[in-house]
C-alpha cells in the first residue's frame, strides 16, 4: 500500500505503532522534499504526546543515519572511536580527548556542531586559534585521521540530512524535549559517522540538558540499545553538570585550558582531566586494549608522557592552525579588552556555582549565539577561580569576566554575582561521576 | 512582550491556557504570512491533545471571524438569517429552507462551499442549473439578497482567511477532528457573514461528521455559547443522519428534489420538507416572529401556497440560471446516460439505508470530489425509492442507481446493495428530530 502522510500522523496522534517500513519511506519523503515541513510537525507533536516505541525509534534513527553519506573507515588501521557528550556548559572535553585517544593508539575523527547555545561549539572553539580550518574535504579530513589519530572538522552537510531538518523542526515547533527524539537524533549523527566503539557523556544537573538522573539513565540506556542493535559498541557515562566542568568558560579561553590539560600542567582533581581520562580509557577499554584500571593509567601516562600535546600539535598544524598557540597560547589566541574580577564578599565554602547562569552569560557577552547567524566573539568568557566545596575568604576572586562590553559591566558583575553561592559549613558536593 | 510562536506551541504542548491577546496575534501572524504553516500544524496537534478552554475557543473564533472581510447588513430590512448544517449526506436543505425563509419575510444570504466531500456542496448542486451564476461580486450578492430575500454565492475569498489556512492544514495534519477547533471554524464563518439569527443543524449518525448525540450535543452547545457571546442568537437542531435524509443524493438530483418539494409536490412525512419546514419556522421564531407552532404553520403555508417556489424562481432568475427549470426540471437539468435499478431480494421492511455507504458511492461515480480539483459530474447519482422503516416487496425497486460508467456497473450495483439491509420485522426507527 502506498504511504499517506496523513494516515501516517495518525497512526501517531491515535497512539498506535509504526511498521519500519513507514518510518522509511516518512524520512525518504522528508529528505525528498515530498513531505512538507508542516506534517512533520505535526508527527513530531503526536511523537511528544504519544512516544515511539523501541522499533519505531530504531527504524528512526538507522533511517536518518543512512539518509546521507555514511562514513566508512579502513578495518585493518587502528580502531576508529566516538564520543559525544549531550551539551553542558564550558564543554571542552573533545579537544583534550580526541588528542588523548590518537596518543593511546585509537582513531578519532569528530564533525562537530557549530551549536546554538551558551557557548560555541567545538568548531567554533577550534577556530580561536588563527589558521585553524575546519571546512574540510573527507579525503582532507580521512587522511588527517588516519596520519594523525584525531581530527575536528565541522559538521559534513551531506551527512544525516533527515536529522538536520527534523532537528531544526524540532528547535521552533517545542519539540525537542523527547527522548527517543533525543536519542534516535544522537545515534543517527554517530552510526552515519562510522566509529565502531562509541561512548556517550550523559550530562545530568542544572547546567546540562538533562536535569535530572532518572531521565539521564534512561537516555542513556536507549542510546545503548540503539547503538547494540546497529552493530556498534556502545557505553554511556553520567557525568554531574551543575556546575561549569572546566575553569574556563568561552571559546579561546577553553582552548587555553585544554592546551594547559594536556601539558598536564593542571592538579590530578581537576574535573577536565578527570573527566577526558575517564573517557579516553573507557573508550581504549572498549577496543579491548586492557582493562579499565590499566587503561587509566595509560591515559595519565599519555598525558604525563606528552604523547597527547604531541598529537594536539600534529592536529592543528595538519588543520593549518599556528603550532605556536602551544608554546603560547596567551600571545597566540585573541583577548577580550577588558578582565573584571569577582571578589567574594564573605568568608565560607563555595557551594554552588550555577552553570546556567555562567552559560547564558558567556552567550551574552558575544562568547555565543542566539540565532543561527551571530557572529561568535571567542575572546571573551568566564574563567572560574574556584570550584564547589573549596574554601573561599572574603575578597578572594570567584572568576574573572573577559569582556569586550557587549553587555555593560554593571550587568555582567551582578549576573557573575548572583551564579555563586558561599556558605559557612563545608557543603557535600557530588562526584563528578554519578 | 513580543509574541514567541515557540512559546505560544509550548505553552499547549504544556496543558496551559493561551491569553485572548495571544491567540489574535497568532492568528494575524499566520495570515500576514509571518507565522510558518509547521508551526501552526505543531500547535493544532498540540490542541488535539490539550483541548482548548473556552476562553481560548472564543478568542479563536473572533480573531478567525475577523481577519477578513465581515459582512454588515442594513438593519432596517427584514431580519437577516443563516443556517449551518454539519455536512451529511444528500443534504438539499438549503435549497429549500432559503427560498422559504424570503417567503416568511426574512433575509438568508448563504456563502457555499463546494465541499470536499460525498456529493458536491450547495454551490456545486446549484451549478447543475444551466445558467446559474455563484460568483457574484459583493455588490450583486447584497442587491439579490435584499430584493428576493434569498441568494446562494460561492465562498468570498477574502472572508475568514485565517480560517481558510487552519482547515486546509487540519485536513493534512490529522487535526480535524476536534470540538473547538470545529466549533471556532464553523462559528468564526457565520460571525463573519454577518446574519444576527443563525440556527446551526449538527447531524448525528453513520452519515455525519457526528457519530454520536453526545458529541454532537457538546458542539451545540460550545456553538451556541460562542455565538452568543458574539452578540448573536444562536439555536441547534440535531437531526438523525443514519439514512440519506432526501431520496436523492447526487448533484441535480438534489435539485430535482428540492423543487419538487417547494412544489409541495411530497407527503407530510417526506424528511426533506420536515426538515426544512422546522428550520425556518424556528428562525421566523428566533426572530420573533410567533411561537413555534405559529411559525410552523407559517412555514407550511408558504410551500403549500407556492410562495417559497416563487422566491425560488427569484433567485434562479436573479442569479442566471436558466427559470425553466422549475416547470420543467426534467428537461432541463443534466440526465445520466445510464439508470441502473436495484430491486430487493426479500419480502420485509427495509431497516436502513447505510448514507455512508451511498454517500461514497455517489463521489466515484463521480459526483463528489476527492481532491480539490477534480470536476464534478451533476448528472450522477442515486434515487432511494424506500426509506428505512417502510415495507418492501421481493422485487421492489429499492434505489436507482444515475451512472455514466466512472466505475463498473457491476461494483456499483454490489455497493449500493450494500447499503440496504431488509429484515422481515418492522424495525423501530429513530425520529428524524433527537
Amino acid at each position: 500500500m502506498a504511504f499517506d502522510p496523513i494516515e501516517f500522523i495518525e497512526t501517531k496522534k491515535d497512539g498506535m505503532k509504526h511498521r519500519p517500513k513507514e518510518i522509511q519511506e516518512f524520512i525518504r519523503l522528508l529528505v525528498s522534499g515530498d513531505l512538507p515541513e508542516y506534517q512533520a510537525a505535526a508527527w513530531l507533536m503526536a511523537v511528544i504526546f504519544n512516544g515511539l516505541a523501541f522499533s519505531e525509534t530504531l527504524a528512526l534513527t538507522q533511517a536518518m543515519a543512512t539518509s546521507g553519506k555514511v562514513y566508512k573507515w579502513d578495518t585493518d588501521g587502528p580502531p576508529v572511536v566516538d564520543k559525544h557528550s549531550t551539551g553542558g556548559v564550558g564543554d571542552t572535553v573533545t579537544l583534550v580527548v580526541a588528542p588523548l585517544v590518537a596518543a593511546m593508539g585509537m582513531r578519532m575523527g569528530k564533525h562537530s556542531g557549530r551549536g546554538l547555545g551558551h557557548t560555541g561549539g567545538t568548531i567554533d572553539k577550534l577556530e580561536s586559534i588563527p589558521g585553524f580550518r575546519t571546512s574540510l574535504t573527507e579525503k582532507e579530513f580521512r587522511k588527517i585521521v588516519n596520519r594523525v589519530g584525531c581530527g575536528v572538522a565541522g559538521q559534513d552537510k551531506s551527512m544525516t540530512p533527515a536529522d538536520g531538518i527534523l532537528y531544526s523542526l524540532r528547535d521552533v515547533t517545542s519539540t525537542v524535549d523527547q527522548e527517543a527524539l533525543i536519542a534516535s537524533s544522537i545515534m543517527s549523527k554517530k552510526l552515519a559517522g562510522g566509529a565502531m566503539h562509541i561512548l556517550l557523556e550523559v550530562k545530568v544537573g542544572s547546567g546540562a540538558f538533562m536535569k535530572d538522573p532518572e531521565s539521564a539513565r534512561s537516555l542513556s540506556k536507549l542510546m545503548i540499545r540503539l547503538g547494540m542493535a546497529s552493530g556498534r559498541n556502545v557505553r554511556t557515562v553520567l557525568s554531574s553538570m551543575s556546575s561549569p566542568l572546566g575553569r574556563a568558560v568561552g571559546n579561546a579561553l577553553e582552548v587555553r585550558e585544554a592546551i594547559k590539560v594536556l601539558k598536564n600542567d593542571t592538579p590530578d582533581d581537576d574535573p577536565l582531566k578527570r573527566i577526558a581520562i575517564e573517557i579516553a580509557a573507557r573508550l581504549a577499554s572498549m577496543c579491548g586494549f586492557g582493562k579499565i584500571h590499566q587503561t587509566r593509567s595509560r591515559a595519565r601516562s599519555c598525558l604525563a608522557g606528552g604523547a597527547a600535546l604531541s598529537r594536539f600539535r600534529d592536529m592543528v598544524s595538519a588543520q593549518g592552525g599556528d603550532e605556536a598557540v602551544i608554546d603560547q597560547p596567551e600571545k597566540i589566541l585573541p583577548h577580550a579588552g577588558k578582565i573584571l574580577e569577582i571578589p567574594s564578599t564573605s568568608n565560607g565554602f563555595l557551594k554552588t556555582c550555577n552553570a546556567l547562569i555562567i552559560g547564558e552569560l558567556v552567550r551574552d557577552l558575544g562568547g555565543g549565539r542566539k540565532s543561527k547567524n551571530d557572529v561568535i566573539d571567542s575572546s571573551v568568557g568566564i574563567l572560574i577561580h574556584s570550584r564547589p566545596g573549596m574554601k573561599v575568604g572574603s575578597g578572594d576572586v570567584l572568576c574573572e569576566i573577559h569582556t569586550n562590553g557587549r553587555i555593560s559591566n554593571s550587568e555582567a558583575v551582578q549576573r557573575a554575582e548572583s551564579a555563586f553561592k558561599v556558605v559557612s559549613r563545608k557543603p557535600e558536593i557530588p562526584d563528578l561521576f554519578i
